[in-house]
Protein backbone atom coordinates (compact mmCIF):
# COMPACT_ATOMS: atom_id res chain seq x y z
CA UNK A 1 0.00 0.00 0.00
CA UNK A 2 0.98 3.54 -0.54
CA UNK A 3 2.03 6.03 1.84
CA UNK A 4 0.30 9.73 1.39
CA UNK A 5 2.89 11.99 -0.19
CA UNK A 6 4.50 14.83 0.00
CA UNK A 7 3.78 16.60 -3.32
CA UNK A 8 0.66 18.45 -3.00
CA UNK A 9 -2.04 18.27 -5.98
CA UNK A 10 -2.30 21.13 -8.35
CA UNK A 11 -4.69 23.56 -7.20
CA UNK A 12 -6.79 23.52 -10.17
CA UNK A 13 -6.65 20.94 -12.89
CA UNK A 14 -9.14 20.04 -15.98
CA UNK A 15 -8.67 16.58 -17.03
CA UNK A 16 -10.22 13.30 -18.82
CA UNK A 17 -9.59 9.65 -17.94
CA UNK A 18 -8.57 7.02 -20.86
CA UNK A 19 -7.74 3.36 -20.44
CA UNK A 20 -6.29 0.92 -23.50
CA UNK A 21 -6.83 -2.35 -21.95
CA UNK A 22 -6.38 -1.40 -18.78
CA UNK A 23 -3.22 1.06 -19.12
CA UNK A 24 -4.95 4.49 -17.72
CA UNK A 25 -4.00 7.60 -18.24
CA UNK A 26 -5.16 11.20 -17.10
CA UNK A 27 -5.49 13.07 -20.32
CA UNK A 28 -4.21 16.78 -20.35
CA UNK A 29 -5.09 19.58 -22.60
CA UNK A 30 -2.05 21.56 -22.88
CA UNK A 31 -2.37 23.79 -26.00
CA UNK A 32 -2.11 26.66 -24.11
CA UNK A 33 2.02 26.32 -23.94
CA UNK A 34 4.66 24.80 -25.16
CA UNK A 35 5.73 22.73 -21.86
CA UNK A 36 3.60 20.51 -19.71
CA UNK A 37 1.77 22.75 -17.39
CA UNK A 38 2.57 20.08 -14.47
CA UNK A 39 5.68 19.00 -12.99
CA UNK A 40 7.05 15.27 -12.51
CA UNK A 41 6.47 15.82 -9.27
CA UNK A 42 2.66 16.84 -9.80
CA UNK A 43 2.39 13.62 -11.95
CA UNK A 44 3.51 11.32 -9.68
CA UNK A 45 0.54 13.10 -6.99
CA UNK A 46 -2.08 12.94 -9.75
CA UNK A 47 -0.71 9.03 -10.15
CA UNK A 48 -1.57 8.04 -6.64
CA UNK A 49 -4.51 6.03 -6.87
CA UNK A 50 -5.57 6.47 -3.30
CA UNK A 51 -4.04 9.74 -2.70
CA UNK A 52 -4.73 11.66 -6.31
CA UNK A 53 -6.45 10.36 -8.99
CA UNK A 54 -5.17 7.62 -9.85
CA UNK A 55 -3.40 6.57 -13.59
CA UNK A 56 -0.25 5.04 -14.46
CA UNK A 57 0.62 7.99 -16.26
CA UNK A 58 -0.50 11.61 -17.12
CA UNK A 59 -0.36 12.82 -20.68
CA UNK A 60 0.18 16.20 -22.13
CA UNK A 61 -1.50 17.48 -25.74
CA UNK A 62 1.29 19.75 -26.71
CA UNK A 63 1.26 22.45 -29.64
CA UNK A 64 2.53 20.60 -32.81
CA UNK A 65 6.12 21.15 -33.63
CA UNK A 66 8.36 19.63 -36.30
CA UNK A 67 5.33 19.96 -39.05
CA UNK A 68 3.37 17.68 -36.24
CA UNK A 69 -0.22 18.46 -35.64
CA UNK A 70 -0.02 18.10 -31.41
CA UNK A 71 3.14 16.88 -29.69
CA UNK A 72 2.45 14.48 -26.57
CA UNK A 73 4.71 14.30 -23.89
CA UNK A 74 3.78 11.36 -20.81
CA UNK A 75 5.02 11.62 -17.24
CA UNK A 76 4.94 7.95 -15.72
CA UNK A 77 3.52 7.59 -12.32
CA UNK A 78 7.09 7.38 -11.10
CA UNK A 79 7.86 10.65 -12.55
CA UNK A 80 10.01 9.49 -15.46
CA UNK A 81 8.96 10.04 -18.96
CA UNK A 82 9.58 7.64 -21.73
CA UNK A 83 9.29 8.92 -25.21
CA UNK A 84 6.49 6.80 -26.46
CA UNK A 85 3.60 4.81 -25.08
CA UNK A 86 1.44 2.45 -27.57
CA UNK A 87 -1.39 2.44 -25.06
CA UNK A 88 -1.40 6.23 -24.58
CA UNK A 89 -0.86 7.41 -28.18
CA UNK A 90 -4.36 5.28 -28.99
CA UNK A 91 -5.48 7.43 -26.02
CA UNK A 92 -4.56 10.76 -27.14
CA UNK A 93 -6.11 10.06 -30.65
CA UNK A 94 -9.23 9.03 -28.89
CA UNK A 95 -8.89 12.42 -26.69
CA UNK A 96 -8.57 14.71 -30.04
CA UNK A 97 -11.25 12.93 -31.29
CA UNK A 98 -13.72 13.84 -28.15
CA UNK A 99 -12.47 17.62 -28.62
CA UNK A 100 -13.90 17.67 -32.46
CA UNK A 101 -10.31 17.91 -34.09
CA UNK A 102 -11.39 15.53 -36.99
CA UNK A 103 -7.42 14.61 -38.14
CA UNK A 104 -6.66 14.11 -41.80
CA UNK A 105 -8.75 11.15 -42.68
CA UNK A 106 -9.12 10.11 -39.04
CA UNK A 107 -5.05 10.60 -38.72
CA UNK A 108 -3.12 12.72 -36.03
CA UNK A 109 0.60 13.81 -36.91
CA UNK A 110 2.18 13.52 -33.35
CA UNK A 111 5.31 14.40 -32.59
CA UNK A 112 6.78 12.32 -29.93
CA UNK A 113 10.18 11.94 -27.97
CA UNK A 114 10.20 8.60 -30.27
CA UNK A 115 9.74 10.84 -33.38
CA UNK A 116 6.12 11.27 -35.13
CA UNK A 117 3.35 8.74 -34.74
CA UNK A 118 0.24 8.53 -36.98
CA UNK A 119 -2.56 7.24 -34.67
CA UNK A 120 -5.35 6.10 -37.43
CA UNK A 121 -8.98 6.44 -35.51
CA UNK A 122 -10.78 3.55 -37.20
CA UNK A 123 -15.07 3.88 -38.19
CA UNK A 124 -15.47 1.24 -35.41
CA UNK A 125 -13.60 3.48 -32.68
CA UNK A 126 -10.41 1.33 -32.51
CA UNK A 127 -7.20 3.51 -33.11
CA UNK A 128 -4.15 1.80 -35.32
CA UNK A 129 -0.59 2.72 -34.64
CA UNK A 130 2.23 2.32 -36.53
CA UNK A 131 4.65 0.61 -34.34
CA UNK A 132 8.06 0.37 -36.77
CA UNK A 133 9.97 -1.69 -38.39
CA UNK A 134 11.17 -5.10 -36.07
CA UNK A 135 14.53 -5.51 -35.35
CA UNK A 136 15.49 -9.19 -35.11
CA UNK A 137 19.29 -9.39 -35.03
CA UNK A 138 21.02 -10.76 -32.04
CA UNK A 139 22.90 -7.46 -31.63
CA UNK A 140 19.61 -4.87 -31.69
CA UNK A 141 18.01 -6.87 -29.32
CA UNK A 142 20.44 -6.96 -27.44
CA UNK A 143 21.41 -10.98 -26.50
CA UNK A 144 24.11 -13.19 -26.21
CA UNK A 145 21.67 -15.97 -27.87
CA UNK A 146 22.77 -16.38 -31.33
CA UNK A 147 26.09 -14.00 -33.30
CA UNK A 148 25.70 -10.21 -33.48
CA UNK A 149 24.80 -10.25 -36.92
CA UNK A 150 22.38 -13.08 -36.86
CA UNK A 151 18.27 -13.47 -35.51
CA UNK A 152 17.46 -15.75 -32.52
CA UNK A 153 14.89 -17.64 -33.61
CA UNK A 154 14.27 -21.20 -31.51
CA UNK A 155 17.13 -20.99 -29.67
CA UNK A 156 17.42 -22.97 -26.38
CA UNK A 157 17.39 -21.17 -23.08
CA UNK A 158 17.66 -22.30 -19.87
CA UNK A 159 15.54 -20.43 -16.96
CA UNK A 160 13.81 -21.64 -13.74
CA UNK A 161 14.62 -25.61 -14.46
CA UNK A 162 14.17 -26.10 -17.59
CA UNK A 163 14.88 -25.25 -21.56
CA UNK A 164 12.71 -23.09 -23.55
CA UNK A 165 12.92 -22.54 -26.62
CA UNK A 166 12.90 -18.73 -27.12
CA UNK A 167 13.34 -15.86 -30.44
CA UNK A 168 14.06 -12.44 -30.03
CA UNK A 169 12.23 -9.09 -31.51
CA UNK A 170 13.08 -5.77 -30.42
CA UNK A 171 10.40 -3.26 -30.74
CA UNK A 172 12.58 -0.54 -29.98
CA UNK A 173 12.57 -3.14 -26.45
CA UNK A 174 13.68 -6.31 -25.84
CA UNK A 175 11.56 -9.14 -26.08
CA UNK A 176 12.01 -12.70 -25.22
CA UNK A 177 9.34 -14.51 -26.94
CA UNK A 178 8.26 -18.46 -25.97
CA UNK A 179 5.53 -20.42 -27.31
CA UNK A 180 4.18 -22.79 -24.71
CA UNK A 181 3.97 -26.97 -25.72
CA UNK A 182 1.22 -29.31 -26.23
CA UNK A 183 -0.04 -29.99 -22.70
CA UNK A 184 0.88 -26.47 -21.40
CA UNK A 185 -1.27 -23.80 -20.42
CA UNK A 186 -0.95 -19.86 -19.84
CA UNK A 187 -2.80 -20.50 -16.61
CA UNK A 188 -0.28 -23.07 -14.82
CA UNK A 189 2.59 -20.55 -15.71
CA UNK A 190 3.92 -19.26 -12.49
CA UNK A 191 4.70 -15.86 -13.99
CA UNK A 192 6.03 -13.92 -10.50
CA UNK A 193 8.64 -16.89 -10.48
CA UNK A 194 9.88 -17.14 -14.10
CA UNK A 195 9.15 -13.94 -15.19
CA UNK A 196 12.37 -12.26 -13.57
CA UNK A 197 14.68 -15.13 -14.29
CA UNK A 198 13.76 -14.38 -17.80
CA UNK A 199 14.13 -10.33 -17.37
CA UNK A 200 17.73 -10.63 -15.70
CA UNK A 201 18.82 -13.72 -17.43
CA UNK A 202 22.89 -12.85 -18.57
CA UNK A 203 21.70 -13.77 -22.35
CA UNK A 204 19.93 -10.23 -22.16
CA UNK A 205 22.32 -7.54 -21.31
CA UNK A 206 20.07 -5.25 -21.00
CA UNK A 207 17.06 -7.17 -19.49
CA UNK A 208 14.53 -8.19 -21.41
CA UNK A 209 10.26 -8.53 -21.37
CA UNK A 210 8.92 -11.88 -21.93
CA UNK A 211 6.13 -13.03 -23.47
CA UNK A 212 4.56 -16.66 -23.01
CA UNK A 213 2.40 -17.86 -25.79
CA UNK A 214 -0.07 -20.13 -26.53
CA UNK A 215 -1.28 -20.53 -30.34
CA UNK A 216 -5.01 -20.74 -30.14
CA UNK A 217 -5.20 -20.86 -34.00
CA UNK A 218 -2.62 -19.10 -36.82
CA UNK A 219 -4.47 -16.05 -36.70
CA UNK A 220 -5.12 -16.01 -32.50
CA UNK A 221 -2.44 -16.04 -30.21
CA UNK A 222 -2.73 -15.91 -26.57
CA UNK A 223 -0.35 -14.36 -24.58
CA UNK A 224 0.76 -13.64 -20.67
CA UNK A 225 3.66 -11.04 -20.30
CA UNK A 226 6.19 -10.07 -17.91
CA UNK A 227 7.90 -6.25 -18.52
CA UNK A 228 11.08 -5.29 -17.82
CA UNK A 229 10.61 -3.20 -14.45
CA UNK A 230 6.85 -3.60 -13.97
CA UNK A 231 6.39 -7.48 -14.15
CA UNK A 232 2.82 -8.72 -14.86
CA UNK A 233 1.28 -6.33 -16.83
CA UNK A 234 -2.42 -6.79 -18.39
CA UNK A 235 -1.31 -5.19 -21.47
CA UNK A 236 2.18 -4.48 -23.47
CA UNK A 237 1.04 -3.26 -26.54
CA UNK A 238 5.12 -4.00 -28.30
CA UNK A 239 4.75 -7.29 -26.75
CA UNK A 240 1.94 -8.05 -28.77
CA UNK A 241 3.77 -6.70 -31.41
CA UNK A 242 6.59 -9.03 -31.11
CA UNK A 243 4.71 -12.13 -30.13
CA UNK A 244 3.11 -12.16 -33.89
CA UNK A 245 6.40 -11.32 -35.47
CA UNK A 246 7.92 -14.19 -33.55
CA UNK A 247 4.98 -16.67 -34.18
CA UNK A 248 5.58 -15.75 -38.38
CA UNK A 249 9.29 -16.17 -38.04
CA UNK A 250 8.34 -19.90 -36.43
CA UNK A 251 5.51 -20.84 -39.11
CA UNK A 252 3.26 -20.35 -36.23
CA UNK A 253 0.80 -17.68 -37.53
CA UNK A 254 -0.70 -15.41 -39.96
CA UNK A 255 1.02 -12.21 -40.81
CA UNK A 256 -2.29 -10.28 -39.23
CA UNK A 257 -3.82 -11.95 -36.48
CA UNK A 258 -5.54 -11.25 -32.83
CA UNK A 259 -3.30 -11.06 -29.59
CA UNK A 260 -5.20 -11.79 -26.51
CA UNK A 261 -3.75 -10.08 -23.61
CA UNK A 262 -5.48 -10.45 -19.76
CA UNK A 263 -6.47 -6.83 -20.46
CA UNK A 264 -7.91 -7.46 -23.63
CA UNK A 265 -7.18 -7.67 -27.50
CA UNK A 266 -5.37 -6.16 -30.06
CA UNK A 267 -5.20 -6.74 -33.63
CA UNK A 268 -1.56 -6.81 -34.90
CA UNK A 269 -0.55 -6.69 -38.71
CA UNK A 270 3.06 -7.24 -39.74
CA UNK A 271 3.02 -5.56 -43.70
CA UNK A 272 5.11 -7.74 -45.89
CA UNK A 273 5.98 -4.99 -48.13
CA UNK A 274 6.89 -2.50 -45.89
CA UNK A 275 7.83 -4.59 -42.96
CA UNK A 276 6.31 -1.89 -40.43
CA UNK A 277 4.09 -3.40 -37.91
CA UNK A 278 0.57 -2.54 -36.76
CA UNK A 279 -1.17 -2.42 -33.96
CA UNK A 280 -5.21 -1.83 -33.68
CA UNK A 281 -6.79 -1.51 -30.03
CA UNK A 282 -9.35 -0.35 -27.99
CA UNK A 283 -8.87 3.09 -26.01
CA UNK A 284 -11.86 4.22 -23.87
CA UNK A 285 -13.12 7.76 -22.21
CA UNK A 286 -13.85 6.50 -18.75
CA UNK A 287 -14.61 9.84 -16.86
CA UNK A 288 -13.93 13.72 -17.09
CA UNK A 289 -12.94 15.59 -13.67
CA UNK A 290 -11.69 18.78 -12.12
CA UNK A 291 -8.85 19.06 -9.20
CA UNK A 292 -10.30 22.38 -7.42
CA UNK A 293 -10.05 23.78 -3.93
CA UNK B 1 -3.42 -7.22 -11.75
CA UNK B 2 -7.21 -6.83 -12.03
CA UNK B 3 -8.88 -8.34 -15.33
CA UNK B 4 -11.44 -6.42 -17.22
CA UNK B 5 -15.35 -5.81 -16.11
CA UNK B 6 -18.17 -7.77 -17.61
CA UNK B 7 -20.50 -4.73 -15.55
CA UNK B 8 -20.60 -1.93 -17.68
CA UNK B 9 -20.01 1.49 -16.10
CA UNK B 10 -23.75 3.64 -15.94
CA UNK B 11 -24.21 6.04 -19.03
CA UNK B 12 -24.12 8.89 -16.69
CA UNK B 13 -22.85 9.95 -13.31
CA UNK B 14 -22.01 12.98 -11.39
CA UNK B 15 -20.03 12.44 -8.44
CA UNK B 16 -17.17 13.39 -6.33
CA UNK B 17 -14.09 11.39 -4.73
CA UNK B 18 -12.74 11.91 -1.36
CA UNK B 19 -10.08 10.10 0.87
CA UNK B 20 -9.60 9.94 4.69
CA UNK B 21 -6.14 8.28 5.40
CA UNK B 22 -5.90 7.28 1.72
CA UNK B 23 -9.06 5.12 2.50
CA UNK B 24 -10.83 6.54 -0.96
CA UNK B 25 -14.30 6.82 -1.67
CA UNK B 26 -16.82 7.90 -4.11
CA UNK B 27 -19.59 10.35 -3.28
CA UNK B 28 -23.09 10.24 -4.75
CA UNK B 29 -25.60 12.73 -4.15
CA UNK B 30 -28.45 10.85 -4.28
CA UNK B 31 -31.19 13.03 -2.08
CA UNK B 32 -33.45 12.82 -5.16
CA UNK B 33 -34.60 8.90 -4.42
CA UNK B 34 -34.32 6.51 -1.14
CA UNK B 35 -32.73 3.99 -3.01
CA UNK B 36 -28.97 3.71 -4.26
CA UNK B 37 -28.92 4.81 -7.91
CA UNK B 38 -26.77 2.17 -8.85
CA UNK B 39 -26.81 -1.56 -8.30
CA UNK B 40 -23.70 -3.23 -6.00
CA UNK B 41 -22.25 -4.82 -9.53
CA UNK B 42 -22.30 -1.22 -10.73
CA UNK B 43 -20.25 0.24 -7.55
CA UNK B 44 -18.01 -2.92 -8.38
CA UNK B 45 -17.36 -1.39 -12.02
CA UNK B 46 -16.72 1.65 -10.68
CA UNK B 47 -14.32 0.90 -7.93
CA UNK B 48 -12.07 -0.71 -10.53
CA UNK B 49 -8.38 1.28 -10.32
CA UNK B 50 -8.16 0.95 -14.16
CA UNK B 51 -11.23 0.55 -15.99
CA UNK B 52 -13.43 2.75 -13.98
CA UNK B 53 -12.79 5.61 -11.06
CA UNK B 54 -10.88 3.70 -8.62
CA UNK B 55 -12.28 3.44 -5.04
CA UNK B 56 -12.37 1.33 -2.02
CA UNK B 57 -16.36 1.85 -2.05
CA UNK B 58 -19.29 3.96 -3.39
CA UNK B 59 -21.28 6.52 -0.78
CA UNK B 60 -24.68 7.26 -1.26
CA UNK B 61 -26.04 10.70 0.42
CA UNK B 62 -29.50 9.64 0.98
CA UNK B 63 -33.10 11.43 1.95
CA UNK B 64 -33.37 11.29 5.76
CA UNK B 65 -35.47 8.56 7.32
CA UNK B 66 -36.08 7.56 11.22
CA UNK B 67 -35.96 11.58 12.13
CA UNK B 68 -32.37 12.08 10.76
CA UNK B 69 -31.45 14.98 8.39
CA UNK B 70 -29.92 12.29 5.77
CA UNK B 71 -29.02 8.98 5.49
CA UNK B 72 -25.99 6.80 4.11
CA UNK B 73 -25.26 3.94 2.42
CA UNK B 74 -22.11 2.11 1.52
CA UNK B 75 -21.07 -0.41 -1.58
CA UNK B 76 -18.14 -1.79 -0.92
CA UNK B 77 -15.58 -2.44 -4.17
CA UNK B 78 -16.10 -5.96 -3.68
CA UNK B 79 -19.80 -5.08 -4.00
CA UNK B 80 -20.42 -5.42 -0.19
CA UNK B 81 -22.50 -3.68 2.13
CA UNK B 82 -21.32 -3.15 5.34
CA UNK B 83 -23.10 -0.99 8.18
CA UNK B 84 -21.19 1.78 8.40
CA UNK B 85 -17.39 2.78 8.09
CA UNK B 86 -15.82 5.62 9.80
CA UNK B 87 -13.27 7.18 6.90
CA UNK B 88 -16.53 7.34 4.61
CA UNK B 89 -18.42 9.30 6.81
CA UNK B 90 -16.06 11.72 7.65
CA UNK B 91 -16.00 12.33 3.63
CA UNK B 92 -19.84 12.46 3.55
CA UNK B 93 -20.20 15.10 6.04
CA UNK B 94 -17.09 17.25 4.11
CA UNK B 95 -19.21 16.51 1.48
CA UNK B 96 -22.56 17.94 2.77
CA UNK B 97 -20.54 21.07 3.73
CA UNK B 98 -19.09 21.56 0.13
CA UNK B 99 -22.88 20.96 -0.97
CA UNK B 100 -23.53 24.36 1.22
CA UNK B 101 -25.04 22.26 4.27
CA UNK B 102 -24.39 23.84 7.48
CA UNK B 103 -25.40 20.67 9.40
CA UNK B 104 -26.24 22.08 13.35
CA UNK B 105 -23.38 24.07 14.75
CA UNK B 106 -21.33 21.51 12.05
CA UNK B 107 -23.18 18.36 13.27
CA UNK B 108 -25.21 16.27 10.79
CA UNK B 109 -27.61 13.70 11.88
CA UNK B 110 -27.32 10.39 9.53
CA UNK B 111 -29.21 7.22 9.62
CA UNK B 112 -26.80 4.90 8.56
CA UNK B 113 -27.07 0.57 8.82
CA UNK B 114 -25.40 0.94 12.39
CA UNK B 115 -27.80 3.70 13.67
CA UNK B 116 -27.61 7.21 13.95
CA UNK B 117 -24.37 8.56 13.44
CA UNK B 118 -23.54 12.19 14.34
CA UNK B 119 -20.21 13.51 12.43
CA UNK B 120 -19.13 16.89 13.60
CA UNK B 121 -17.26 18.93 11.18
CA UNK B 122 -14.59 21.05 13.25
CA UNK B 123 -13.45 24.65 12.89
CA UNK B 124 -9.80 23.01 11.41
CA UNK B 125 -11.60 21.10 8.39
CA UNK B 126 -11.18 17.88 10.63
CA UNK B 127 -13.75 15.81 11.48
CA UNK B 128 -15.23 14.28 14.77
CA UNK B 129 -17.22 10.93 15.15
CA UNK B 130 -18.34 9.33 18.36
CA UNK B 131 -18.07 5.79 17.84
CA UNK B 132 -19.99 4.35 20.75
CA UNK B 133 -18.85 2.33 23.54
CA UNK B 134 -16.07 -0.38 23.77
CA UNK B 135 -17.11 -3.85 24.39
CA UNK B 136 -14.70 -5.58 27.04
CA UNK B 137 -15.46 -8.75 27.98
CA UNK B 138 -13.90 -11.66 26.21
CA UNK B 139 -17.41 -12.94 25.35
CA UNK B 140 -18.28 -9.73 23.26
CA UNK B 141 -15.11 -9.38 21.38
CA UNK B 142 -15.26 -12.73 20.97
CA UNK B 143 -12.06 -14.29 22.00
CA UNK B 144 -11.47 -17.64 24.33
CA UNK B 145 -8.68 -16.14 25.67
CA UNK B 146 -11.12 -15.27 29.28
CA UNK B 147 -13.77 -16.57 30.62
CA UNK B 148 -16.53 -15.05 28.83
CA UNK B 149 -18.06 -12.28 31.49
CA UNK B 150 -14.01 -11.32 31.96
CA UNK B 151 -11.84 -8.84 30.50
CA UNK B 152 -9.03 -9.69 28.36
CA UNK B 153 -5.67 -7.66 29.20
CA UNK B 154 -2.51 -8.13 28.78
CA UNK B 155 -2.73 -12.34 27.92
CA UNK B 156 -0.10 -14.38 26.29
CA UNK B 157 -0.80 -15.50 23.07
CA UNK B 158 1.49 -17.54 20.79
CA UNK B 159 1.28 -16.71 17.52
CA UNK B 160 4.36 -17.02 14.26
CA UNK B 161 6.84 -18.94 17.07
CA UNK B 162 6.94 -16.46 20.16
CA UNK B 163 4.77 -15.25 22.87
CA UNK B 164 3.20 -11.97 22.66
CA UNK B 165 1.35 -9.94 25.44
CA UNK B 166 -2.48 -9.05 23.70
CA UNK B 167 -5.26 -6.60 25.09
CA UNK B 168 -9.10 -7.47 23.48
CA UNK B 169 -11.41 -4.85 22.62
CA UNK B 170 -14.51 -4.35 20.28
CA UNK B 171 -15.25 -1.51 18.63
CA UNK B 172 -18.54 -3.54 16.68
CA UNK B 173 -15.76 -5.71 15.42
CA UNK B 174 -12.88 -7.58 16.71
CA UNK B 175 -9.78 -6.04 18.29
CA UNK B 176 -6.53 -7.72 19.20
CA UNK B 177 -3.78 -4.93 20.35
CA UNK B 178 -0.19 -5.84 21.36
CA UNK B 179 2.58 -3.35 22.07
CA UNK B 180 5.78 -3.83 21.37
CA UNK B 181 8.42 -4.53 23.63
CA UNK B 182 11.71 -2.46 24.01
CA UNK B 183 14.20 -2.61 20.79
CA UNK B 184 11.52 -3.76 18.73
CA UNK B 185 9.98 -1.20 15.92
CA UNK B 186 7.20 -1.63 13.53
CA UNK B 187 9.44 -1.13 10.61
CA UNK B 188 10.91 -4.74 11.12
CA UNK B 189 7.80 -6.16 11.70
CA UNK B 190 6.96 -9.34 8.95
CA UNK B 191 3.19 -8.10 8.82
CA UNK B 192 2.19 -10.21 5.69
CA UNK B 193 3.45 -13.09 7.76
CA UNK B 194 2.48 -12.56 11.24
CA UNK B 195 -1.12 -11.02 10.17
CA UNK B 196 -2.79 -13.97 8.90
CA UNK B 197 -1.52 -16.11 11.90
CA UNK B 198 -3.40 -13.25 14.19
CA UNK B 199 -6.53 -13.38 12.46
CA UNK B 200 -6.75 -17.15 11.99
CA UNK B 201 -5.55 -17.55 15.74
CA UNK B 202 -8.35 -20.34 17.47
CA UNK B 203 -8.21 -17.46 20.23
CA UNK B 204 -10.69 -16.13 17.95
CA UNK B 205 -13.53 -17.71 17.03
CA UNK B 206 -14.84 -14.60 14.66
CA UNK B 207 -11.10 -14.09 13.18
CA UNK B 208 -9.83 -10.43 14.38
CA UNK B 209 -8.18 -7.20 13.37
CA UNK B 210 -4.73 -6.84 14.87
CA UNK B 211 -2.90 -4.01 15.98
CA UNK B 212 1.06 -3.76 16.77
CA UNK B 213 1.52 -0.38 18.59
CA UNK B 214 4.62 1.62 19.45
CA UNK B 215 4.38 4.03 22.30
CA UNK B 216 5.89 7.09 21.76
CA UNK B 217 4.52 8.90 24.41
CA UNK B 218 1.69 9.11 26.82
CA UNK B 219 -0.64 11.01 24.34
CA UNK B 220 1.16 9.73 21.01
CA UNK B 221 0.94 6.22 19.53
CA UNK B 222 2.54 4.48 16.63
CA UNK B 223 0.31 1.69 14.35
CA UNK B 224 0.38 -0.98 12.18
CA UNK B 225 -2.75 -2.93 11.51
CA UNK B 226 -3.56 -5.79 9.59
CA UNK B 227 -7.38 -5.90 8.62
CA UNK B 228 -9.66 -9.03 8.90
CA UNK B 229 -10.48 -10.06 5.29
CA UNK B 230 -8.15 -6.54 3.98
CA UNK B 231 -4.79 -7.48 5.26
CA UNK B 232 -2.44 -4.45 5.75
CA UNK B 233 -4.39 -1.55 5.30
CA UNK B 234 -2.95 2.61 5.32
CA UNK B 235 -6.09 3.38 7.86
CA UNK B 236 -8.71 1.74 10.34
CA UNK B 237 -10.70 3.82 12.21
CA UNK B 238 -12.04 1.14 14.52
CA UNK B 239 -8.42 -0.26 14.96
CA UNK B 240 -7.22 3.26 16.20
CA UNK B 241 -9.93 3.54 18.63
CA UNK B 242 -9.29 -0.15 20.08
CA UNK B 243 -5.79 0.55 20.11
CA UNK B 244 -6.61 3.94 23.00
CA UNK B 245 -8.60 1.82 24.41
CA UNK B 246 -6.30 -0.72 24.97
CA UNK B 247 -3.19 1.45 25.81
CA UNK B 248 -5.53 3.12 28.41
CA UNK B 249 -6.43 -0.28 29.63
CA UNK B 250 -2.37 -1.35 30.35
CA UNK B 251 -1.83 1.96 31.76
CA UNK B 252 0.37 3.06 28.54
CA UNK B 253 -1.84 6.36 27.72
CA UNK B 254 -3.81 8.90 28.46
CA UNK B 255 -7.57 8.63 27.16
CA UNK B 256 -6.90 11.10 24.98
CA UNK B 257 -4.08 10.89 22.60
CA UNK B 258 -2.73 11.07 18.76
CA UNK B 259 -2.63 7.81 16.73
CA UNK B 260 -0.22 7.53 13.99
CA UNK B 261 -1.34 5.31 11.02
CA UNK B 262 0.67 4.34 7.69
CA UNK B 263 -1.92 7.14 6.16
CA UNK B 264 -1.95 9.78 8.69
CA UNK B 265 -3.00 10.29 11.93
CA UNK B 266 -6.40 10.38 14.27
CA UNK B 267 -7.12 12.13 17.51
CA UNK B 268 -8.87 9.43 19.70
CA UNK B 269 -10.51 10.08 23.07
CA UNK B 270 -12.41 8.11 25.04
CA UNK B 271 -14.63 10.00 27.46
CA UNK B 272 -14.73 9.21 30.63
CA UNK B 273 -17.83 10.06 31.65
CA UNK B 274 -19.84 8.71 29.06
CA UNK B 275 -17.74 5.59 27.80
CA UNK B 276 -18.17 7.19 24.40
CA UNK B 277 -14.89 6.86 22.08
CA UNK B 278 -14.54 10.11 19.47
CA UNK B 279 -12.12 10.02 16.83
CA UNK B 280 -11.47 13.15 14.94
CA UNK B 281 -9.14 13.25 11.40
CA UNK B 282 -9.24 14.62 8.53
CA UNK B 283 -10.98 13.98 5.23
CA UNK B 284 -10.10 15.57 1.93
CA UNK B 285 -12.03 16.02 -1.41
CA UNK B 286 -9.70 15.14 -4.33
CA UNK B 287 -11.83 15.87 -7.48
CA UNK B 288 -15.18 15.77 -8.77
CA UNK B 289 -15.98 14.32 -12.82
CA UNK B 290 -18.48 13.21 -14.56
CA UNK B 291 -19.02 9.36 -16.54
CA UNK B 292 -20.68 10.52 -19.45
CA UNK B 293 -20.85 8.21 -22.75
Amino acid sequence: MSAPLPSPLPSRLSFHKYQGLGNDFILVDNRQQPQPCLTPEQAIALCDRRFGIGADGVIFLLPGQAGADFSMRLFNSDGSEPEMCGNGIRCLAQFLHRLGIPGREGAYQIHTLAGRIVPQLRADGQVTVDMGIPRLLAGQIPTTLAEAEQKVIQKPLSVAGREWQVTGVSMGNPHCVTFLGAGESLEDLDLPVVGPQFEHHPAFPERTNTEFVQVLSPTCLRMRVWERGAGATLACGTGACAVLVAAVLEGRAEPEATVELPGGNLEIRWDPSTQHVFMTGPALHVFSGTVAE
